[in-house]
C-alpha cells in the first residue's frame, strides 16, 4: 500500500453551516477550492475540527458526498471514522467505504476504559474490515489514551496502519517515533497536528502536518512546506511565527472553552474573511459573538489577514 | 412527571453473549428474571455495564427489544441513550422512544472538549425531543466532565431532568446534592452508582442505587434496601460488607484493566454461577481466562455465592 | 505499640495568625481549649490545615511548643512531619521528636516522581528513625500519589505504620482497607479526613475522623461520634447533614480556589465566631475579604453558629 | 539586571554519590570540569536532576559549597531554591545567598492547592528578599501547576523575574512566550528543559536549554548550540537525532518509573562511562541494577558514547 502521497499540508476541513446548522454547500465549495488553490497536499474530512462528533451518521454522509464531489480527485481525501468503540467504528468504515476515498483515520476507542491490549486489538480488528490505508489518530485530549509508540511501530511494520496523525502534544515521543519509523524503513507517514510548532516537527523529520489553522491561512502552511522542502529553515520559522501569532485568536475567546473557543475562533475568522457566510456551530456549542468576534477580528487585522480598515462583520449571509 | 418509582435497587443490566459475541437471549431472560425475582425496583438497559459503547445501533435495538419483551412491565425500564454529542444522542432518543420504556439516561457530551455552558445546553436540547423522564448520568471516568451540582439542581427544578445517576465517586458533592434537592422539594431521584458504599449513600439520603454488582448478587442489594427502609442500619452495613468483599473480584483481575476487568469480572462470576453460558465480551475486549477466572471463582466461593466444592467452570455452553 | 487511643474526633488544628502573620498564641490557646472542652479525642498539629507547608522549620517548632504547652497531656497529640522526600522528612522527625508527642503523620514523598517501590521504602526508612506511632497520610490531592491499600496493609501488619489518615476521597478503597484491616486483627487505626461524609465512614467501620471543619464546630463532630458509639445512626446522619451544610461555606468563596478557599473559609468562620482575632493567612495566600466574608457569615448564621442578629465582623483585634 | 549571560547550554548538574549516599567530591569535580571543558554556558545546581528534593538543608549547602569551589567563576552558577511554599523558599534564598552565585531558580509553590493569584504573589514576595536574577521554573510534572504565560510576561516586564526554565512540555505555549517576550524587548531569558527537542526550541527562538542529558553528553549539546548560532539547522537537527537516541536510555529502565528511571539512567550512564564512581541514588530511590544497567550500557555503546568492546561495569569504585 503506497502511502507516500499523504504528506505535506493536509488541513482537517472545517465545515461552514447555515443559520439552521445545516451544511452550507456553497461556502464549503469555496473554502475547499481556496485550500486546493493554495497548494495543500491533501484534505482530511470528518475529523474533530470537521465537527464529526456533532454530526449524525446521515449528516456525516452528506458532508462526505459533497466533499468528494468538490475535491473531484484533485488531492487525496482522508476520512475520519470516529466512533466510540471498535464495532461502531467498523460501522462507520463500512458506510464511508462506499465512496471513493483515499484513507481512513481512526482514534483509539473511548468512553469505556481500556488498556494497551484493547487499543492494539482495536486497530487490528478495523484492519480486517478494510483495504484502505489506515491512519491512527493520536488524540489523548479527546479519547484520554496516549497511543503507545512501540505499538504504533509494530502496527506500522506489520501493515496494519499506514500512518499516524499525532495530536498528542507529546513532541518528545513523536521525535522518537520519527527516528524509529526511519530505522524501520519508513512504513508510516507521520503527520503532526500541532499547528503552532510545525517548524520544529518538520526539522525533526515529520512527513507533514494536519493544521486546523490551515483552513484560515492555507497559503502560510503551503509556503512553509515549500521552504522546508528546499531547506530554508529560517523562512520556515519566520512563517511559523506568523502562524503562531494568528493562532493566538483561539486564546482571545473569553465566553467559552475547548472546542467552541478553538474551532469557534477558526469559523469566526473564516466568516470575517468572507470565506464562510456564518460562524454557526453545531449543538450544543454556540457561535461566538460580540467581544470574542471583535478580538478575533483584531488578530486577523494585525496579522494581515484582512484589510486594515475592514469593518467587523455582524451579518450572517 | 412522576419520577418516584425510580428508586431502590436498579441494576445496570449486563448482557450475556454467545461465543460469536451476539446476544444470548436465553441467558438474558434467565438473568433478568433472576433480578426481578430478587426484588429489584427497576432495570437500566444500554448503560455502560450493558456494553452500550460496544454495540452498533442495530444491536442496541435488538437488546432493547428483548429486554422489553422479557421485563414485560414488571419493573420500570430505564434506557441509556449514550452517544458522543447532542444531536447523536437525540438520534438515539428517537430510536428508543419507539418502544414502551420508562426513562432515558444521558451522559454529558464527550470527545469534543466543552464547558459548563455546553453541558447545560446539551440536556436542555435533549428535553425538546422527548416527554420521557430524563436522568443525567454523571460519569466523569468515561466522559471526563463532572456535572456541576448547581446545574443539576437548576435542571431538576425546571423539569428538564427528573433524576441523576451518580457514578462520579464524589460522595461529598453527592451529599450536598441530596440536601439541596431535599430543600427544593425533591424534584429529582438521586441514585448512587457506587456499589461498595451504598450503605453510606442510603444513610445520607440517596433514593436508591444502580449497582453493577447487583447482576451478580441481586438478593444482597434488595435485602439491603429493605433493611434501610426499616432503619436497620447495622444490617445495611453488614450486607454492604459482604457486597464490598464480593466486589473485590474486580481487583483480582491481572490480565487487563478498566472495563475488561470490571464488567469482565462480573460476566465471569455470572458464568461460574451458571447464570450466563459464557463470559464473552465485545471487541476489542477479551474474555477473562485462566488465573483471572480462578481468582474470581475463589472470591465467589469464599463469599458463599457458589458451593464450597463447585469446580471451576471452563466450558462455554 | 498501642494505637487504640487514636480514634474518634481528631481535628487537624488550624492556626490563628496576627496581622503580621505570626502565631496568635492567645487565640491558639482559646481554640484548642474549646475543642478539648467539646470532647475531641485527640489533636493533629502541623497538618495541611495547620499551614505546615507555609511555615519555616523554626516557625513549625514554635507552633508545636505552644501546642504541647496548651494541650498539657489532656488528649493525644499527633504531629505532621511534612517534607518533600525521605531524608528531609526524617530531619523533621528528629526535630519534633525532642518534644513529648504521641504520634507522627507522614505523607508519601512528593515533587520528584516516584512509584510504589519508592513509597513503600519511604515509610520503612522513616520507621528506622523513630519509635513513635506513625500514621500514613493519604493525600493525593497534595502529593499526587494514592497510597496502595495492599502496601498500607503490609506496613500495618509488620508494625511499620500504626494507622492511616485517609484524605484520598476514595471511599471505595477505604472501605476495602477497613475490611482487610479487620481481617488482619486491626493493626491500624483508620481515620477518615472527609468531613462531609463521616457518617458513612463510621457506619462502614472507620475508627474516627480528622475533620478540618471540627475547628469550627467541634461540638457537632463530638456529638456525632457519641451517637455512632451508641448505634443511633439516624442521629449520626442528622448531625452530618448539619455539618455538610456548614461545610458549604468553602463553596461560597469566589475570590480564590484551593487552600485559600478551604482553610481560608474556616479561619474566616472562626474569626466571625470570635474564636480567632483575624482570618489572616500565610504568604502567598491572602485573607478573605468583603463578599467572601459576608457569604461565610451567612452560612454560619443560617446554620445556627452565630446569632441571628450578629453583625459581620470587619476588624482584626 | 543583565541576564544575557544565561543562555546556550546550562546543564542541571547531577550529583555523584558514594555508596553511603554522601557526595562524591572527586567525581563531582571531574564531571563539572568535563562539562565546562566541553563549553557549557552555565551550570544549574540544586535542581530537580541534582536531587534537591532528596537533600537536607545541610546537604544542599555542602553541594553548593563544593560546586562554587570547583566552578571558580568559569561559568555562571544558577541555584535552585526549591521548597514547598513561599516563606520556606525564602529561607532557602537566604541560605544560598551567602555564597557567590549568579541566579536563583524557583518553582511555583506546591503541596497546598493554590491558584494563579498565589503563584504570582509567590514570585513577587521572593523578589523582595533578593537582588539576584530570578528564574521561574515551570515544572508542572512536579508542582502540578502550569505557570500562566501572561503572568510570566508581566513578571518579566516588571523586573520581578529575569527568565524562565521551561520544563512544562507545552511547546505551544513556550512558542507564544518567545514571541511575546521578543515583542516586549526581550526582558527574559527563555530556556527549554526538553532535551529531546532542543532543535525545534532553538529554531523557534529559545535562548538556550537546560538539558539533564548534557551531563552525559555535554559535547553534543555544545556543538548543537554552536551550529544553531551559525544557522546550520540541518546539523542542529542531526545532533538532536543523536541526543534523542541517547535519551532513549531512560525508556529502557524496567524496574522503576519517574525519577529513578530518568536521573537513575543518567547516573548509570555516567558510571558506565567512568565519569561517576557509582550510580547510587538518594533514599528512597534505589540504584539501577542488572538488566537496567545492561540496557543503558547498550544504548551508550550503540550511540558511540563508550567503546564497542567496553565491558559492563559492575563495581562501585
Amino acid at each position: 500500500m503506497d502511502n507516500s502521497k499523504f504528506c505535506g499540508v493536509v488541513p482537517p476541513v472545517i465545515i461552514p453551516l447555515r443559520e439552521d446548522r445545516s451544511l452550507d454547500k456553497e461556502a464549503f465549495e469555496f473554502s475547499i477550492n481556496r485550500m486546493i488553490d493554495a497548494g495543500v497536499n491533501g484534505l482530511f474530512f470528518l475529523g474533530s475540527s470537521g465537527e464529526v462528533a456533532f454530526l449524525t451518521d446521515e449528516e456525516r454522509m452528506q458532508v462526505l458526498h459533497e466533499a468528494i464531489r468538490i475535491v473531484d480527485g484533485r488531492v487525496p481525501v482522508m476520512v475520519g471514522v470516529i466512533d466510540i468503540e471498535t464495532m461502531r467504528v467498523i460501522d462507520q468504515v463500512k458506510r464511508v467505504s462506499e465512496l471513493p476515498i483515499d484513507a481512513l483515520v481512526a482514534t483509539a476507542p473511548f468512553y469505556a476504559l481500556g488498556g494497551p491490549c484493547e487499543n492494539e486489538r482495536h486497530f487490528r480488528t478495523i484492519r480486517k474490515y478494510t483495504d484502505l490505508p489506515l491512519f491512527a489518530y493520536d488524540l489523548p485530549v479527546s479519547v484520554h489514551t496516549k497511543l503507545d509508540p512501540e505499538m504504533l511501530l509494530r502496527l506500522g511494520t506489520e501493515g496494519i496502519i499506514q500512518g499516524v496523525k499525532d495530536s498528542s502534544a507529546d513532541d518528545v515521543t513523536f521525535r522518537w517515533l520519527v527516528l524509529k519509523n526511519r530505522d524501520a524503513g519508513h512504513p508510516m507517514q507521520l503527520l503532526s497536528g500541532h499547528e503552532v510548532v510545525v517548524d520544529g516537527a518538520l526539522l525533526g523529520g515529520a512527513d507533514g502536518s494536519v493544521p486546523g489553522l490551515a483552513n484560515v491561512d492555507p497559503y502560510g502552511y503551503c509556503k512553509q512546506w515549500e521552504a522546508a522542502q528546499r531547506g530554508d529553515w529560517e523562512e520556515v520559522a519566520r512563517i511559523q511565527d506568523h502562524l503562531a501569532r494568528l493562532m493566538l485568536m483561539t486564546k482571545r475567546v473569553k465566553s467559552t472553552v475547548g472546542f467552541g473557543a478553538g474551532v469557534g475562533a477558526f469559523k469566526t475568522a473564516l466568516w470575517q474573511m468572507g470565506v464562510f457566510n456564518t460562524n454557526q456551530m453545531r449543538e450544543p456549542v454556540q457561535a461566538l459573538v460580540d467581544a470574542d468576534v471583535a478580538a478575533i477580528h483584531e488578530v486577523l487585522r494585525i496579522n494581515g489577514m484582512i484589510e486594515e480598515n475592514a469593518p467587523i462583520r455582524t451579518d450572517w449571509a
